[in-house]
C-alpha cells in the first residue's frame, strides 16, 4: 500500500499507544499529534519517540471542556478548549504535569495552540488520515468534530474509537455531507465496538439468522491505569448509578473512591456500546439481539476474564449453534484498541482512495494489518 | 443493498446449497445454474425449490472432464465437457442419474448445453456475480475459466470457493486482465480459504508480529456425502499418498476403500490451502507460518473435532498470546461455505459497483450478511 500519513487528535492513553503501534506499521506515517494544549506537525514524519518521552509525564486525561451544546455554529464549540467550559475545574486535575508545559506541548515538537483541531484541519492536505482518540470527551464531541473538518474543507479519513451507540446515528445523518466532502468516515474502530464487533459479523456468517450476540470483555489495568484514566472514567458511566453527564463531573477523588468500593473490579452489564447499532445497520441482527459487558480490574495487569465474543444462530439447515472468538489473555486493552484502530485506518484511506465516501464500521470493513 | 443477480457455475453440493441458501438472503436472486448438461437461466428468479427437488437424484459430482493442458486458445479447452477427455470414465460414475436427463438437465428450468459455461458468458449483462462451485476440478480450472470470461467481455464479479494455494498467484497474473474488463475476482470464499482465513486476519489485529496461524477443522458429513463426494475426492487428494491428478483418477470403489481404511475418519495434516498465500499476500504472515489441518468422518455427522482458528503473535508491548475463533460443531460444512461464499459475492458486488476491480481475498473483505 502506498504511504499513509496520519494525525491524531488526542495525546492520552490510546492517542499515545497508536503512535507508539504505527512505528510497527511500515505503510504508516504519523505527521501531527494534537490535545487541547497544543500541536506537534512534522510532514517527514513526528519523532514518536521524543514525543512519547517527553510527555510521558504528562498526560493530558482531562474530561470534556466542552460542556454546551453547539447554538451558534462557531467553532470554538469543539475545539479542544484549554480556557474554561464546564468540567474544566475537574479537567486540570487530568493533567500529569512536569515541568513547565502541559501535554504535548512538552515535546519540543509541538507549540502551544489556542485551537489545536484548526491547526489539524488547516494542514489537512497532508493527512491521509485523522484518528479521533478522545474516549472521555461527551458523545457528541465526535460528530461536532466532524463538522468543524467538513466546514474545514477536508477530505480523507476520519476513525474514530468511539463507544456509544448513540453516536453512530449522529453520523449517519452527516453520511451525504461526507459523500460530498470526500471523507470517508470509519467509526467504532478500536476493540468494542471494533475488533469483537468485526468478529461477531463474521461469526454470524455460518447462520441465516442471528438471535444472540454477546461481548463480554476482561481488562486488566494495573499498569496501564494512569495512561486511561479518562477510558476508567468512560467506564464507569455504563455503570447503572452513573451517565455520561454524572461521570464526567466526578472528581479524581470520586472516581478512586468508587473503584475502592468495588476492591478495584468493577463488573459491568448491558452496556451502551455501538457494536449493537454497527450489526443492526448491517443487517446483521437486531440491537436488542446484542449484550457487551465486561469486567474491569485496575489493579492487576491480569485480565479479570477471557474477552469473548458469541454469536448464536440458526444455519440454513436448521441447527442452532454458538460461534466463538477469544483473545487471548495476554493482549492488552491497548494491543486490542490500537491494532485495530491502525488497521481500520489502512482499510479507510484504501476505502477512501478508491474514491468511497460516507460512514463505515467493523461490520464492512477488514482492517488491515 | 440493491438486488444482485448471480449464476452458479457448477450444481454439486456447493452449488446446490448456494442456491439453497441465497433464499435466506433477501438481497440476492439466483438467475442461471449450470453443469456439464445444461443450463437454466431465468432473470425473474430461478425457482429453485424446483431445481434441487428435480435434481436430488441427479447430482452430477464427476471429477474434472478437462485434463488438457490450454494450448490453443480455444475455449473448449475450459469448457463444462460431457464429451471426453481425462477422467471422462470415472467421471460418468459420478453421475446420480434418475430418469433420462443428467445433471441439471433434470430441472424443468434448464436446457441441455455443450456448452454451459458460454450460456452464462452470452448472459452476462444480467448478472452481477459468478460463482464458481467447481471444488473438484483441477487447479488451473479455475484460472482457465476466468481467461473464457474475460475473452467472453464479462464485466462484473467472479467469486470462487477454490483450496489450492497454487491457485492464487495464477489469478494474481490476470489482474490486470480483470482491472480492464471491470472484473472484480474474490478468490478463496468459502470456509478454509474463506471464512477462518478472515477470521485469522482478524485475530492477528492485536498484533504486531504474527507468528504461527494454525486453522484446524473438523467435518462430520455422514448425511451430506452423497452430495459432497467430489469434496471428499479433493480432500483425499491432500494426503501425502495422493496428489491432485492421482485423486482425479480415482475410481469411485477405490475412494470407497481409501474411506474404509480409515475406517472412516481421515486425518489431514499440513493441507495445500490457500489461507497461507492469502494471509502472506496481505502482509499478516509468512505463508510457511500457516499450517491448515483437519479430521473429515463421512460416517457421522458429528464433527469429529471442533473447528478452530489459532493465531499467535507478538504485541506491541511484548507479550506473546494467541487469539481464537471457534465454529460451533452444531454447524455444517455447508453452512460455513456458503454463508462465507454468499457473504463475500454481496461484498464483490458493492466493490465491483465502486468500480474497484482485480483480484480480492477473505483477508481485504469483510462479507456482506
Amino acid at each position: 500500500m502506498d504511504e499513509i500519513t496520519f494525525a491524531v487528535v488526542g495525546t492520552g492513553g490510546i492517542g499515545r499507544r497508536a503512535l507508539e503501534v504505527s512505528q510497527h506499521k511500515d505503510a504508516l506515517t504519523p505527521v501531527a499529534a494534537c490535545d487541547r494544549h497544543g500541536t506537534a506537525i512534522d510532514f517527514d514524519g513526528l519523532d514518536v519517540d521524543e514525543l512519547l518521552a517527553a510527555t510521558e509525564g504528562n498526560i493530558d486525561n482531562e474530561v470534556a471542556t466542552d460542556g454546551g451544546k453547539r447554538t451558534d455554529g462557531s467553532r470554538s464549540s469543539s475545539a479542544l478548549r484549554s480556557d474554561g467550559g464546564a468540567g474544566a475545574t475537574a479537567a486540570e486535575g487530568g493533567v500529569k504535569q512536569h515541568g513547565e508545559n502541559k501535554g504535548v506541548v512538552a515535546s519540543e515538537q509541538a507549540q502551544p495552540s489556542e485551537d489545536s483541531i484548526q491547526d489539524i484541519i488547516d494542514h489537512g492536505d497532508g493527512i491521509d488520515a485523522v484518528l479521533l482518540a478522545l474516549p472521555n470527551y461527551e458523545h457528541d464531541f465526535i460528530p461536532r468534530t466532524a463538522d468543524r473538518f467538513l466546514e474545514g474543507g477536508y477530505s480523507g479519513v476520519m476513525i474514530d474509537v468511539l463507544k456509544r451507540s448513540r453516536v453512530i446515528g449522529m453520523l449517519d445523518e452527516r453520511r451525504e455531507a461526507f459523500e460530498d466532502a470526500g471523507i470517508t468516515f470509519i467509526c467504532g474502530a478500536g476493540a468494542t465496538p471494533g475488533l469483537l464487533t468485526g468478529a461477531a459479523a463474521l461469526a454470524a456468517q455460518s447462520f441465516v439468522e442471528v438471535t444472540d450476540v454477546d461481548i463480554h470483555w476482561g481488562v486488566g489495568l494495573k499498569s496501564g491505569y494512569e495512561d486511561n484514566r479518562g477510558t476508567v472514567r468512560e467506564d464507569i458511566a455504563h455503570l447503572p448509578e452513573y451517565d455520561i453527564d454524572t461521570a464526567r463531573e466526578l472528581s479524581d477523588e470520586e472516581i478512586e473512591a468508587i473503584i475502592d468500593d468495588h476492591d478495584g473490579v468493577i463488573e459491568f452489564e448491558d452496556m451502551e456500546h455501538a457494536d449493537d447499532i454497527l450489526l443492526e445497520r448491517a443487517g446483521v441482527c437486531d440491537a436488542e439481539d446484542v449484550t457487551v459487558g465486561g469486567i474491569l480490574d485496575v489493579r492487576s495487569d491480569e485480565k479479570p476474564t477471557t474477552t469473548t465474543v458469541s454469536v448464536t444462530g440458526r444455519t440454513f439447515d436448521g441447527e442452532t449453534a454458538t460461534n466463538t472468538f477469544q483473545l487471548g489473555d495476554e493482549t492488552s486493552m491497548e494491543a486490542n484498541v490500537n491494532g485495530p484502530a491502525l488497521g481500520y485506518l489502512q482499510t479507510g484511506v484504501r476505502r477512501n482512495r478508491a474514491g468511497e465516501y460516507g460512514v463505515f464500521g467493523p461490520v464492512e470493513l477488514m482492517p488491515g494489518f
